[in-house]
């Protein structure tokens, strides 16, 4: 593996993802739909590209880190896209994004020589800014072995989970156990000032115990507080569980608890909601 | 308070907590529907009655543990019943029951000058066996304050919530939280086993982070062994979320992932799962 890396999608997760590799000596090659986000990066000695295209080109990995399956969808396979311009080489889709698109992608890139990696991660903002994303991967092993220098320098666990798309799978697994607890904790809450009690301290005393969850301990504070501050943008887990939902539909697996999930923050969302944090679905019940 | 306790209901958690409180030094009196679990008990020097009114009648604190509302309803209110026998001093109820019943005793116990708590616990028959119960408790302050002794002897955490039904209430928290959640770790399972993964791995990658819980970490094991031995039973869970529900119900709080898992409980209930522990929702899956 070389140190020329093009990375594509500069938002808040990949913004700091990038600047991490660029401390740890690699060359980056950026670019992003909107030119600003890059500027950090380039005023760092990152190089920027007019298109995905432009930044494969010439980049030993390309690392891609933008929003919907969609968009992994164009920047992949589109017009001026990364395997238009690249031979040999790796890819990396950190983007949570669908498990049968990272199958397409990694049989798209393997006629053109290229090992193609699904790694998406979970850790959040936090996570990218102080390097302590989990990492999870699938596709080519050989790949997921050489890339360990750019994983380790963006996260503290990075582990194997199998053929293309087990990353994702791994991922949408993820998001499927908080989509159903989300509304455990939410309902729990709701619950507890509905009958009057002291919520703060209704938390407090379960969150100890069989009912104590992260979103739970972290959430369920900012749920209380009326914090509808983005952690995690509703929008985005509404994308997620989509994907969840149509990749268990292939599978023919029924998830009912996340099916509802779905459609509570659908309906967080249709009231104006997107761009809250996730924690807002207290909101639903408080209706 | 004085030493006399009247103990009705010796089942696994029952009998373990009325064997704490005569180490520590109380007078039992001792009442079960089936005589013979109460063997232990007597020859550690509790007395027996043949009824809850028997046992009511001498005591200073009369504690009960039994099954369902109906039970604590029978053994308070019915024939031969507890309020039936006793006038002033105290009763616990550490049944999990529903808050309307434990306003309705605690009406019925202060017109004979008994003051009232209701007092449920989490934490299980190793709770209950280790005296590390937390302890959920509403009704009479005073008497919250008075009974310390007891609730010491028991649990290690005990806290007041406020009026009668109030450690009710709280119970029904904890449980309308584990509710939803039980679904969210059985789903990802699930998913990551049906996607081709492996759930083991699966499960210590995600527990670390935004998708961890008490559930998944302690029951999302047991799921992927087949163990389905029960901690919790599914018929009790069932019992809880019930009273859950009616009690959400007289809120007019509309609570959906809790109504969705009581259904696919009382699925694996038709199918003949009841004494199954909780963590076998996971079948639910796999048919």
């Amino acid at each position: 593996m070389g140190k020329k890396i093009g990375f594509i999608g500069l938002g808040v997760m990949g913004g700091a993802m990038a600047e991490h590799l660029l401390e740890a000596g690699f060359e980056l090659t950026v670019y992003n739909r909107t030119k600003k986000k890059a500027e950090t990066l380039l005023s760092k000695g990152a190089k920027w590209a007019d298109t995905p295209a432009a930044a494969a080109k010439n980049s030993d990995v390309v690392i891609t880190m933008v929003g919907y399956p969609e968009d992994v969808e164009e920047v992949y396979l589109g017009k001026d896209g990364i395997l238009e311009a690249k031979t040999g080489g790796y890819v990396i889709d950190m983007t949570t994004s669908s498990p049968k698109l990272a199958k397409k992608i990694y049989d798209a890139a393997a006629k053109k020589g290229i090992a193609s990696v699904d790694a998406p991660v979970s850790g959040g903002d936090i996570g990218a800014r102080n390097a302590t994303l989990v990492i999870m991967v699938g596709g080519d092993e050989k790949a997921f072995h050489a890339l360990a220098p750019i994983f380790n320098a963006l996260g503290k666990t990075v582990r194997y989970f199998g053929a293309a798309g087990s990353g994702q799978y791994t991922k949408m697994a993820n998001q499927i156990a908080i989509a159903a607890g989300m509304l455990g904790v939410a309902e729990s809450l709701s619950y507890a000032k509905k009958a009057g009690l002291n919520p703060e301290a209704v938390l407090e005393t379960i969150s100890g115990g069989a009912a104590g969850s992260w979103s739970l301990s972290n959430l369920g504070p900012r749920m209380l507080k009326g914090d509808t501050a983005p952690g995690f943008y509703i929008k985005h887990f509404i994308k997620d569980m989509r994907i969840a939902i149509e990749s268990a539909e292939e599978m023919h697996l029924e998830l009912p608890g996340l099916k509802l999930a779905k459609r509570l923050y659908d309906e967080l969302s249709a009231r104006g909601m997107e761009d809250c944090g996730t924690q807002t679905i207290y909101q639903w019940y408080a209706k």
